[in-house]
């Protein structure tokens, strides 16, 4: 047997420790090849009935008295984040709106907290909307956005973030892990490297929180944001969570005042006091139904635990790349991720000048789910806790036959049209 | 039989146009009166229905390909809003994030295109959060925060609010129902008196969307906000809708740049640019399980016919009036809504010194389900489309009972935790 042989993905599921969580998830349509986990994690069983549960008992029937059970979800599922998905303290993590809210909220708040400083730093591999929240917060406020050139592939250099470094940022922003590459940030020094000049900073995790481990209680961090629907399974555009180390909080005001943030909120009092502690972080009526599916997504993650879940992502794609090698490097492939699998995350990105065709014949014709990434990119992600060796083999097996018989090429050229 | 008999209540539901409406709604316990429709609206059939199919069929085996069902939630729901909720134009509203962060959005937008004026606008009566979201805003840009004074049973005054308003004023922003009493506020006027000194109205329709009529187009108004979990049933924290008429849409900016407001979203490109028209007001992803039951609430509710609604809305309240008048004032409540039907929402209050415990009695011992407001109000509201005559005569049957009987009295005095 060679290293391509399907027996030997075959023979890794049998001993994948995390093997069993895959029937604790909803199995989609027989044949079917998943490998966007990192765009939406899969429907966790339990989910399902919760929901049901849910909407039918505490909404149905239980109506606005169910409030008791709900009023403290914010704060309850961030505890259960800060327990078992990143490296963070009670009352540490709360979880509410959009990401892209509480990108706005933190980075506001940080500014507020460094009058005088007039540039906020970030890096043209951030996500698009982590840029534009920057953006707009540089254009009303007159600062300046300087943004460091990292390379696509490779992610952000730790040179580049100190040449980029001085007593005039008071904000430095990046993701921890690359939407495009996956490429790992140093976490650790690049805050150690911001906090020397007297910046706060700011960690998108996004595409790390859930499958790999978060440092920021050991490096110090300040802020962070993370997205729920990705790895945390928390279903379709479910709230995210935002991370405030404890000491912050009481200094920090966000500009979104309401009354989730409000101290004592139902004495409807006519000023407002921000509430203490991360509640201040808070703002409107959060969507519980939506709220539910997280607390669900983020307890069977943490069961399987973020070592394991690391351990088995590095390998999940370092066998993906061996057989991108073998397989796809002759067919005009490039890697687009680093090689090195200790500053890779969960998923494995590869050029082609065909990418966007490829993609939907994968979609279409292949029943293989990856993801396109502008601008030349097929980006694919198999999830650590649902995605099998097998489900790698038969994605690449299956992309590699899609591409020798040329059947991409029936596409049209498009742009992507995939979130 | 007496205009007090139950008879009489039974007669009226016998008649009621609406009464088959009651079945589209999940039945809770019997015995139970659901007197809080305006908090929380109840369970549409439907809806249950629907979040399974789209739990499990959308997320579950769809999985990120269902972003074509999703993809334009927030445009076809608030287009059904616009069609059946309130008066307004396809594209003119959108449903996205909470009540509080589109206040705060469409305040700032609208104080932006207002530069040089210094006067941010209200009242004493509006819903906290409100108050809230415009405190910050005044405070972040320097300016005055002006309240008017207002009677917290009658509502708003033409005369204040003429003798508030001059040419300092950027933004007026005002509750369309005042959530404590009830009472309506002229929007058409209201909106007039302002752009006749040039400035900008803000409406928010959480307690009028979906129980009385909305004249947005007529009145020539600006800007709103509204709720889906009271009167449009959206199930509890569901996202809001906000409201920008079609002339104002391309020259407002919101602060919160994020890829659901950007042109072409999924080119990923480097610089924002507000895509045109209300999808600009879109911020980040938005949690699609709690928007699946805005639309179905909404649905109903259109279904019903807002004229429909308004009709029995007052027949509804005028009659829980009379049982008040004749019951419950010889124990010392107090009429705390606008007596003339023409001036009232859905709703009603009662002042009544002991409202807190008479609030707490009725919920524990009654298996009725009021709202209390600050100070000393019990707020009923027997939303239209959902309570029956039969509930408001139960409802003021065990209340009286209840004062009379002074079971009350031993619940402790204490502030509300009631959303």
């Amino acid at each position: 047997m060679t290293r391509t042989d399907r027996a030997v993905a075959e023979d890794l599921d049998r001993t994948d420790p995390l093997a069993a969580y895959r029937d604790r998830f909803l199995t989609p349509e027989p044949g079917l090849v998943y490998l966007d986990g990192n765009s939406l994690g899969r429907l966790p069983v339990t989910t399902a009935q919760r929901l049901t549960e849910a909407v039918t008992e505490q909404w149905g029937r239980g109506l606005i008295r169910s409030w008791e059970h709900w009023i403290e979800l914010s704060q309850s599922i961030g505890d259960e984040i800060a327990a078992g998905i990143v490296e963070a303290d009670p009352g540490e993590v709360v979880v509410s709106d959009s990401t892209t809210v509480n990108l706005y909220k933190l980075a506001a708040a940080a500014l507020d907290a460094r009058p005088g400083r007039r540039v906020l730093l970030t890096d043209d591999d951030n996500f698009p909307t982590d840029s534009y929240v920057f953006q707009g917060l540089a254009a009303a406020r007159g600062l300046e956005l300087r943004v460091i050139e990292t390379d696509l592939d490779e992610g952000l250099s730790i040179e580049a973030v100190r040449a980029a470094l001085n007593s005039d940022v008071a904000l430095a922003s990046f993701s921890h892990v690359a939407y495009r590459s996956g490429a790992i940030a140093d976490l650790a020094t690049v805050t150690g490297l911001a906090h020397d000049v007297g910046a706060l900073v700011l960690w998108d995790l996004s595409h790390s929180g859930g499958s790999i481990p978060v440092p920021l209680r050991s490096s110090g961090a300040d802020l962070a944001v993370g997205c729920t629907y990705k790895y945390l399974c928390g279903g379709p555009g479910a709230p995210a969570f935002l991370y405030v180390r404890r000491d912050l909080q009481d200094e920090l005001r966000q500009p979104i005042w309401g009354w989730f943030g409000q101290r004592d909120q139902f004495a409807m009092a006519g000023a407002y006091d921000a509430a203490p502690g991360l509640t201040r972080f808070l703002v409107g009526t959060p969507p519980v139904l939506s709220m539910i599916g997280v607390g669900e997504g983020v307890r069977v993650v943490a069961d399987a635990g973020i070592d394991a879940l690391r351990v088995k992502g590095q390998a999940l794609t370092s066998y993906l790349i061996e057989l991108a090698d073998e397989w796809l490097t002759p067919l005009g492939f490039r890697l687009a991720s680093p090689r090195d699998a200790e500053r890779r995350g969960s998923h494995v990105t590869l050029h082609h000048p065909d990418a966007w065709r490829i993609c939907r014949g994968l979609i279409e014709r292949c029943d293989v789910v990856p993801d396109f990434r502008t601008p030349d990119r097929l980006r694919l992600g198999p999830a650590p806790l649902t995605a099998s060796y097998a489900d790698v083999w038969d994605g690449l097996d299956r992309l590699r036959r899609l591409v020798e018989s040329g059947a991409h090429e029936s596409y049209p050229t498009q742009r992507a049209r995939v979130t």
